[in-house]
């Protein structure tokens, strides 16, 4: 079983705003998730994070939002399965134009923020996605969020020819059907280093979670979302990569 | 000697908004430069366009412009080279994940609006322009206004390794330059359609005009620029096209 | 009883992009609902449209919507009751900016689109839009949509101190909890003329409706709103107005 | 003779993104400058910077700008004076808006950016800004950047019927003529505390500078620019408060 590849929202900042600390967190992670200027980034953060990937190796994703600036991409808006097509087809095109001039493509597609959580839950705008990423390039996988019950999203991308790719958190609390508990609940972030790094080798090794009612929780983890936010995230980053080399080598 | 090439400014709605007769016009072209965004046009609708260009077997040509969809990309905005260079590799790769969706790709590039004009005043933002292309696709022919001595232009071109293709109107007076004459003087735009189609006709027999001052006047004229937004517009897209046909059979 | 005053959306063109015939429909409406740059118009049309409604005597109202200028604020975006007030307030300033300078003030405030919509039925958002329009004015009306029971929303405004202004079409058919019928459904939009001026005769006498199960449905109607996006709806316009001006000679 | 006012920019973060100390820096200042959205700030940010204003005692003056918030308002769009003008008025009255909300009200105007460098160097454009100012409040003063000869913008001025307030630098070094020195050149800015100090002090006593070719320069000071940039800067600002309640003794 193939470790988790660790990916990570970057390319955050927009014009003279600074966000993220990308390069110290780049050398760390598999898959970096590329801003596309709908919810960050503009042409010129975007190019110079391409960049960044495409000097560590690290594969570039295209990170679709909707078209909200102000908002962070963090605020639902009401599109249509269509709509949530077309603007993912317009920002992994986009994103591609860059790695065209930095000698790579994109290599997957991540939904930002609310679509992303959306997507989730409205199985039309699921499929409004998967149409971008087959129409745009039906090798790419599209990441969707672990749940304790993936073959209905299993059995949805297979009748439309999609790759998944299903996303786990190392610092975050689960609860039973494999949600994230809300931010707003006691417990629901792990800030302790190793209790993030215990949850990620668990996830690593395909051992079940314990969720926040004490069940145990098996959750699909072909990849692993990490932060490059601040000094502390990048070092639980970098203590997971290191339990991760270290389980390379049991 | 080829015919110039029609190409024709589409896809410049905007959400709710319509402008111009794209339904109309896009049987008489043979290139279709397609708003990414930034002065006009939004996902939808840069499909929508696409598909319409795919069905009348037209190029898709990258309409790149300045953000200003208020302004409609005709007020310049003080940009480096490089900003030049990066918002062009953008919107070229977001009308590229339309193409990839109908089933065609961009094939050239024109730069809208006031980002042509600079473009054609200030040789660090044409190279910033050429290098956009470049790092894209080398293939892809880049649009210039053609001038009475487009020699340095062709050196430039030549040096950067990029295709130019001189675009010409139909429809304008020019100075003995080759520059068009402002719309504010008297004789600027030409509304008869039938001097409309001889100096179209005269550009595709490779015979010199007459500038505004009486004398000869020779342009390079691998596309001529014709328009849609009006009936009448369409009517001219029309004769010149009969007129076309008439030299192809000569 | 006074009569209804008739409200129509105004000031609905962007940029280079003309919607309405603002300047058909103002000599026939009391209030003109002026776009704030959110969901259309810029400050030279919001100008422009203040100036034409201050040539007619027409009242300027506010008409602040979500910031999505390509979904025409018709798309709902999650927001909180704070981000609501504070986008109320800077759309209500930015009109007064104008207003100001065509001597005139804001006289009210009519939510647009989604926004006005989410208020409906959301009354966390509703007091949202109360508080701005109490700290921008509390003698300025706040338009909402009639129901068969505005007890709640009076008592609402009655606790916060808002006046309330309630909104009814002539043109539209209701069912019998006084809801607009979905345009997707028959018989939802009356285009016969005669019957949309018979809808409003019965709002402005403060007769019952028939609702779309044939149940009698009082409507409370302090404005009445009206369309000027083309020739026939400008008529309607003007059938109505004759019509009132007959009920006032009553 | 008063004292030069010390203005500060604020509220140049945007949704996610933070810029600037201005809880740090509040607190020294005579006059917020707020970004009013159209380069910085969001409704959100604009109303708690004119709430933290308010708490300090501090004027708001409205910080308008070219609608740029990828370029933070610094680059140069080519506008017409009426659209100069009508950009200022919707930026002042939005920020009027939050100013109701918070119980205070706009007291000045100060251009941002290239808007400002642009109406320095363009009579007509400076003309479109002052008819934004007198035809919102011809009580508020505008700012603009002091020179060596100001007799003509102070006669433009009163034949306009505006108010001019001059403002000065004391961490930029100057030409003979009065403008800053190019950042690009040596010297251009001051680091030292002391010598930033020793230039706010001799500006606000009324004596000349030394210019960068040595000679004596005289500039009209009623406000003095100050940054809240970084915790440096603020300790300058702090330093001048310091300098200047000396002088206030004296």
């Amino acid at each position: 079983m193939p470790l988790p590849l660790l990916n990570c929202d970057m390319g955050e900042s927009f014009g003279n705003w600074k966000m993220g600390l990308d390069d110290e967190v780049m050398p760390y992670v598999d898959c970096a998730n590329i801003a596309c200027g709908f919810h960050a980034s503009d042409p010129g953060i975007m190019r110079r994070t391409v960049a960044l990937a495409v000097q560590h190796g690290v594969r570039v994703g295209a990170h679709p939002a909707y078209p909200d600036l102000q908002g962070f991409g963090r605020r639902s808006l009401a599109c249509s399965p269509r709509e949530v097509e077309d603007m993912m087809l317009y920002q992994i095109g986009a994103l591609e134009g860059m790695c065209r001039a930095e000698g790579t493509r994109v290599a997957y597609v991540k939904p930002h923020g609310a679509l992303y959580n959306d997507m989730a839950r409205d199985p039309e705008l699921l499929r409004g996605a998967m149409r971008a990423v087959l129409a745009y390039d039906p090798e790419l996988p599209l990441l969707a969020m672990a749940t304790a019950d993936p073959a209905p999203m299993r059995a949805l991308a297979e009748e439309m020819g999609v790759t998944l790719w299903f996303e786990t958190f190392a610092d975050r609390a689960y609860d039973p059907q494999g949600r994230l508990v809300s931010r707003r609940e006691p417990g629901a972030v792990h800030h302790d280093r190793e209790a993030i790094v215990a949850q990620a080798v668990t996830l690593a090794r395909g051992e079940p979670l314990t969720a926040n009612d004490g069940s145990l929780l098996h959750l699909p983890a072909d990849t692993l979302c990490v932060h490059g936010d601040n000094a502390e995230s990048v070092a639980a980053v970098r203590a997971i990569r290191d339990a991760f080399d270290g389980l390379a080598r049991e």
